[in-house]
């Protein structure tokens, strides 16, 4: 039974939805298209942002509503159904974003003569086009609007972010802003392009050896950027997220503008010239701009994406560097872990997953160079781990009982690096297949750590390694097996990927990835193993993934039969290395516990 | 020094390069664009269609030419690059297929409001789109052609092929025509075409149960084909190749047409239809007189070529029952190149690359049910078998010596199948890291004959499990892993692969593919074992390769050592199943010997 201030909510939020009816008609609009992004495409926004959550009631971090005169939807994918279900307003139908997309939608619902809108500042040019081609397709019109009619119904909308912009030294960024500036003009130029105009966030942290912190998780300033052919650049940044004097930014160089004049300063660069825009995350607004003004645009992946993967020797130094750190708070963690958590429940004030969160967060904050978590901490037990994006909310918070699976995925953001691993730990015996399927999970993650690869190999051609002993057993995993990782970026950083899916771009030297391949028994368990890796290159060309990641791997429920020797002795030399290079950073207690669970491992 | 012969013929083929510039300048042609295939895209030529050869001299199975009145240019792949400079004609420069490929040289050469010409009973849809922008980007016109200017100079050029076509019955093929044509016809319907227009050789015989013999190694006929929705036919074919009764041929409701009048017809039926036209493999011609008499094409795979690559029990049965076969005929072989090579090299008259051929070819021909060969068979030793495409020539015919490694790899027509295998022979120790490399090139094809992979694997995922041993090494091979295989068709059947370059078909059960890594040292030795395989369904709905192949694999090479205790289990198994399978076959000499080379193998 839903409590009256549910009911209150419910009827505030259906009028919200006829607000923006009445808005639309007001405009002569059939119907609004709704992204879930932003202007940046990153995957959290600011609250400013987040128009979709306003309309819907939805709060996931992935969807898509259409609302027209006689029809609201939201779009999700299957990870966010329930979720959608339990938290939309009245009058949204939901669809499945994959299976029913709002193409499809689109194609079969406009009708002739209707025109549908779109924010152009938050969908990239790619949606657009698939957009375009749909509404055209039913003999609909897609109109840019010059205003969003979300924020003209959204009367308390927070402010834009204005977080607080710092330097990145080069210390730590290993290369100067003006070094890479010019670096990535001659890209701009090779590539035939006058300018690039840049909105990714990380990119431009990057390319300015700056970190922000507009939005949760990614220590990155929204802003946007052009850059021209020699590397000279102009910043178009709220002036309130910067000090008076840049002297410690190495920024002389750069011109800095007003964000809200960036159209019309493209308009005026745009005529007779050629403006690269990266397809998939630059706003189509801008794509709008340089055409209307003359100017033709080269629809290309931004330089710096390609740039930025490939870690310098500093970026690398940090990583290893802050991995140190990370794994003596995992240390502490999964040895407070093994200590609390049969007695707790025996003693019947069990410890409860977000309570084990948080605790691992106090000894993520113990550790120098700590910033924040790289992303929501996932804390999960027994079947709750079997949701790959599961969050610890009250209404689910499971006790961690002394028998089962425990699953903690987390990273945190170091000054020097990002770390991003997964444990699964086991009370009691596992039962069923548990132990075959825990063992499959090891044999994957350890079939990628000790692969040899030439260059010229490509996510898709090496992820299937990881699958294989999963495959034997008739199981697989429905989500990719790693991803790249920014230098105190995003946790989540393309364009590299190891997944079944094609991927375009060649694994390289100096890249910084995960490696995480798991198995979900839906109602039952979750099981996913991680570790961080470099790509390093050997004395014969070919490369191969070293573990960044330093901490123990839990071998309760590992089948010693089905291991290879080769298995067995890497898993003996990776504890060795974990336990060499992080004991002298533990307390003498947990560097007991680590001692006996890093032991020599045999058959 | 030439011979006067050797001068002869480069003097009179000189002046074929002068005669078709004379019949360009005749046609007001700024030059002619030559492929090397024919109308129905297929590996083989018939003498008829052999045009590249007679205007440049070059023999190979793939290449391209474009004659201006400036330029002469043959463009042939790596592998071709020396057979190409031996036997070109004078006038010809090389160019290299895909490193300067024919349509950046259009792009870079053709000149302002010049005219290149070329037939379009030659050269697909897909080459015509790509080929048409090269020469318009550079400011000139792309004309099709009437007659081929090449046919007009050439006297003596031999007439189209007239094969014998036999039907192939319905037990060896599992399903009547009719129900095939039916099949197909809806699977048209589905995808929105009236037609579909056929010209794929294979495609044609496999939908008719016909075979042919206009071309070598392939036993299919040359004719065209257009089916309706319901599956009614019209076969323009010579009606020379047939019997005037077609009795036998359970033909009855297939319409047989002049295929001189295929264009007339199609022009006919084309008026406000749509025709589904394969744009890598029926000629541009077709396309044309679609779009030039009213109606629409569909680009779009053949479903003939996706249907059947999924075989059926009756042809799977089939392969079996030919692999037995051909693994009697392969074990006789070996045995008698173990008994023979080192004697014959002792007593001073060793055996060549060309007896061992011709030696293999006749236990062929005793087997019952063979044919032909299906391709052309590489036997090579030493350093020629470092040459991927070599064919023993009288001039390179080396000597199988007593000491280093032969590579044969070959297969048959047979009327229930068509088979392909590769083996490697050792004499000697192999010294350097020939152990250690015929080993790894073992392990990969054990890696993938042991694999268990789910529905929706392509070729480009699990490929690399047969390169993993040799990246081991820090070495590779530059070929793909595998290819479909016809039902005694073509032994290279599109459209599933494993390979790394990207392939868009799902592996299925019922396919036929061989799995064939290998590793090559130039001017030193080469190795490939290949197995040909049926994808099979285990009962959990995974996928796994059988091997049909039943022919021994020598280990003289073989390090135990790097072996798993699993590796070496399935070596045994895959012997204990050659020698249970084909033993029955064997004389009793033959039988002892493979007794001995499949006896248990342990480290």
């Amino acid at each position: 039974m839903l409590s009256t201030t549910d009911i209150r909510n419910r009827r505030a939020a259906a009028s919200r939805l006829e607000l923006l009816r009445a808005e639309l008609l007001n405009r002569k609009l059939a119907g609004l298209i709704i992204p879930r992004f932003d202007a940046h495409q990153g995957e959290y926004c600011a609250p400013h942002d987040e128009r979709l959550a306003f309309l819907t009631g939805f709060t996931g971090s992935a969807g898509f509503a259409i609302v027209t005169r006689r029809d609201a939807l939201l779009f999700v994918d299957g990870r966010y159904q329930v979720q959608a279900e339990n938290e939309k307003e009245d009058g949204f139908a939901i669809k499945h974003l994959h299976k029913e997309p709002p193409e499809a939608w689109l194609r079969g619902n406009v009708q002739q003569g209707e025109i549908m809108g779109f924010n152009p500042t938050l969908i990239p040019c790619n949606l657009y086009d698939r957009l375009l081609s749909a509404v055209n397709s039913a003999g609909g019109t897609l109109v840019a609007l010059d205003s969003d009619p979300i924020d003209a119904i959204w009367q308390d909308q927070p402010e834009k972010p204005v977080g607080r912009i710092s330097a990145y030294p080069i210390a730590l960024a290993g290369e100067t802003s003006k070094e890479k500036r010019r670096f990535i003009g001659r890209l701009v130029a090779n590539s035939g392009a006058d300018f690039l105009v840049e909105a990714q966030p990380d990119n431009i942290a990057w390319l300015l050896n700056v970190r922000g912190s507009d939005v949760a998780f990614n220590p990155v300033p929204h802003s946007f950027l052009i850059l021209g052919r020699s590397g000279e650049t102009e910043w178009f940044v709220d002036q309130r997220k910067l000090p008076n004097s840049l002297s410690d930014y190495e920024l002389d160089d750069v011109e800095r503008r007003d964000p809200a004049r960036l159209n019309l300063r493209l308009a005026q660069l745009a005529n007779n010239r050629t403006i690269m825009i990266d397809p998939d995350f630059a706003p189509s607004a801008l794509s709008f701009v340089v055409k209307g003004n003359g100017g033709q645009t080269l629809s290309q992946q931004s330089p710096i994406t390609q740039t930025k993967a490939i870690k310098n020797a500093t970026e690398l130094e940090g990583f290893r560097s802050c991995h140190l750190e990370d794994g003596a708070a995992l240390a502490s963690f999964l040895a407070w872990l093994d200590a609390d958590v049969e007695e707790r429940a025996l003693s019947g004030s069990a410890v409860r997953e977000s309570e084990a969160a948080q605790k691992l967060l106090e000894f993520r904050q113990a550790r120098p160079g700590f910033v924040e978590p790289s992303f929501h901490t996932i804390s999960a037990f027994g079947k709750n781990a079997a949701m790959c994006h599961y969050k610890a909310a009250p209404q689910y918070d499971a006790e961690i009982t002394g028998k089962g699976l425990y699953l903690i995925d987390s990273g945190g953001q170091y000054r020097s690096g990002t770390t991003d691993v997964t444990r699964t730990i086991a009370w009691g015996s596992g039962g069923g297949d548990v132990r075959k399927i825990y063992t499959a999970v090891l044999k994957g993650l350890i079939s990628l750590l000790t692969l040899r690869f030439p260059k010229g190999t490509r996510g898709h051609h090496i992820d299937a390694f990881a699958r294989r002993a999963l495959w034997d057993l008739g199981r697989d995993y429905d989500h990719g097996t790693g991803h790249g990782v920014g230098h105190f970026l995003s946790v989540h950083e393309h364009p590299q990927r190891l997944n079944q899916t094609v991927n375009d771009v060649d694994l390289a030297a100096g890249m910084v990835m995960t490696i995480e391949p798991g198995y979900y028994e839906k109602g039952s368990f979750g099981i996913r193993l991680e570790n961080q890796v470099e790509i390093v290159e050997d004395d014969d060309g070919f490369l191969r993934f070293e573990s960044l990641t330093l901490v123990p791997i839990d071998l309760k429920l590992v089948e010693t039969y089905q291991l290879t020797t080769a298995e067995l002795e890497f898993i003996n030399e990776y504890h060795a290395s974990v336990r060499q290079r992080i004991s002298p950073l533990l307390t003498r207690e947990v560097r007991k516990w680590l001692e006996k669970a890093t032991h020599v491992f045999w058959k």
